[in-house]
């Protein structure tokens, strides 16, 4: 029923000196704005967990119950975020949590490590633990508060039956036009619905032929798309794929990275939407392949900086020397 | 040539919820004393580097030279590690190194923060950058030192035609049985020679059944196999998979890890030699299987801790709540 295909396709190579040191498979949808594949590697239809990859569908009921209508763009950007816990990022969920008169104990993310080396060292200086304001997800859960407060609905906002989560199932359902089969509980709690990977990429090309003005749906999902294009320090933070590959396109689409080596993009102006899943869910391939692919389909240039370094690396050692690259194999 | 064979076979799968998430490939070959094949998955001629799974192998030329006659068997065991940058691995290091006449400055194998949380966050609170000595290759590199003094050669003992480095490949190649057609770069800037799998297994299999008394290249094999599994705190550190392991197995074998996803095993009561390489070269697999053919070979109860918390998980999110498990795939 809800499989992970085996029919993958090898996607990158990882090559030590002259030899092939590892091999990443996958699989890999192009999709137009109606959800049609435009081109596909490996099974388009295998079964995923899209992770972290589809928070901006999970964001739809927030702008399209009216809850978050107040919201700035960079709020926006953050509810859709996986961020590494800088002083932007948890400051910024500190204070929109206060402005809804609640604070860091309400969120149901837990706590980690922020990503973030020097908020992580500041921590560690101070003497002080990690709360969940640095968790990646605190954005999200910034949202769901807000969505579960309107709704006049209890604390427990990360149980599947909970309004919250209901209306983010039916949010998904519609977005990737198919019955999800069931889920799974994710790092920070939420339940994740498994779908397939042409029907998120299907989804997320319908973000890409949103436009304002034409009607709920489309409203949110363009604001959503330009939220994170326009703030892409707040989706990720500094030196991440998802942030330098938002700068590099200079606001003309959106990219979110999941768990496990999901990623997808937006593209607007190109009408495309892309989902990719690597099998063995190292992020390391799935940063190159969708980079590979936003070159592909000319979204970005083979020769931006961004481009040339997640698809190609070089990978270099303790001492900097190199010791070997990357390559993505898409065929011609 | 020197090709990782596309032959593999799923090994793990990562389990969330009720679904597969993500699986990995790999190839694990279970050698006797002789070198002969007793049992197989995958391919068992993929050509691999070894990467640190070999580090018992390039210590050879350290002991069978007499360079390291005077070594503790702690010191043996650090010769052999991929530490975490501890205290008890960075302080052991620095005092061998004293002991030569030398210092932090003649090693050359880069700088990284130490592994160990507690060694990392000490440098944080005091303001420090890591050196040298932290590397998780700096016993190996230390060994390499005292057998580049014994030789009298020169301070560059990572270039390849170095006489430690060439000393090596004289060893890895008799202990592997094979000609190695080429080599790599690795993170610690020393030569690391390709190899086929099924070579390095019959290498690992030649430590086990190596006895004290039988020679130079048995006593050394020897040696090596009772000092890392008499101190397995020197090879790893606290928390990490081979020091559990070894501990687990109180002293009958010896265990080491290496990037991309490469374990060996040497089990001298049972006669077998184990190595494996993961195609995608992630360790969280490499970990499961290893643990998994020890079990699966008697070396080890499948009701071990050790073996239950690396083969089995369970997966637990930011909350502690469980959200999967690994699967070990090896057949009947």
């Amino acid at each position: 029923m809800s499989q992970l295909s085996s029919a993958a396709v090898d996607l990158v190579e990882v090559i030590r000196g002259d030899t092939v040191e590892s091999v990443h498979r996958g699989h890999a949808v192009i999709c137009d704005g109606a959800g049609q594949i435009i081109e596909a590697w490996g099974d388009p239809a295998t079964m995923i967990y899209p992770r972290s990859s589809c928070k901006m569908i999970q964001a739809l009921p927030l702008l399209e119950s009216g809850a978050g209508r107040a919201l700035s763009t960079a709020q926006l950007a953050l509810a859709c975020a996986s961020h590494q816990g800088a002083a932007i990022h948890s400051e910024a969920v500190a204070h929109w949590l206060a402005d809804m008169g609640l604070g860091e104990a309400d969120l149901r993310c837990g706590t980690h490590m922020p990503y973030a080396e020097e908020a992580r060292d500041d921590l560690v200086r101070a003497g002080k633990e990690p709360c969940q304001l640095h968790n990646n997800c605190s954005g999200k859960h910034a949202g769901f508060l807000m969505l579960s407060q309107h709704l006049g609905a209890g604390p427990e906002y990360v149980e599947v039956d909970h309004p919250v989560q209901r209306a983010i199932r039916t949010a998904f359902e519609e977005a990737t036009e198919m019955d999800s089969p069931g889920y799974g509980i994710d790092g920070c709690s939420a339940p994740n619905f498994l779908t397939r990977l042409d029907a998120l990429a299907g989804a997320v090309g319908r973000f890409a032929r949103a436009r304002e003005g034409q009607g709920t749906r489309q409203d949110a999902m363009a604001r959503l798309t330009h939220a994170m294009g326009a703030f892409p320090e707040m989706v990720a933070g500094e030196g991440r794929a998802c942030t330098d590959l938002m700068r590099a396109m200079k606001g003309k689409g959106a990219v979110k990275t999941g768990a496990e080596a999901v990623f997808v993009a937006i593209l607007p102006e190109l009408d495309r939407g892309i989902a990719l899943k690597i099998v063995d869910g190292t992020t390391r391939a799935s940063e190159a392949v969708i980079a590979a692919l936003l070159s592909r389909i000319g979204a970005l240039d083979a020769k931006d900086p961004v481009v040339e370094r997640l698809t190609m690396g070089p990978i270099r050692n303790r001492r900097d020397m190199v010791t070997g690259r990357y390559n993505v194999v898409l065929g011609s």
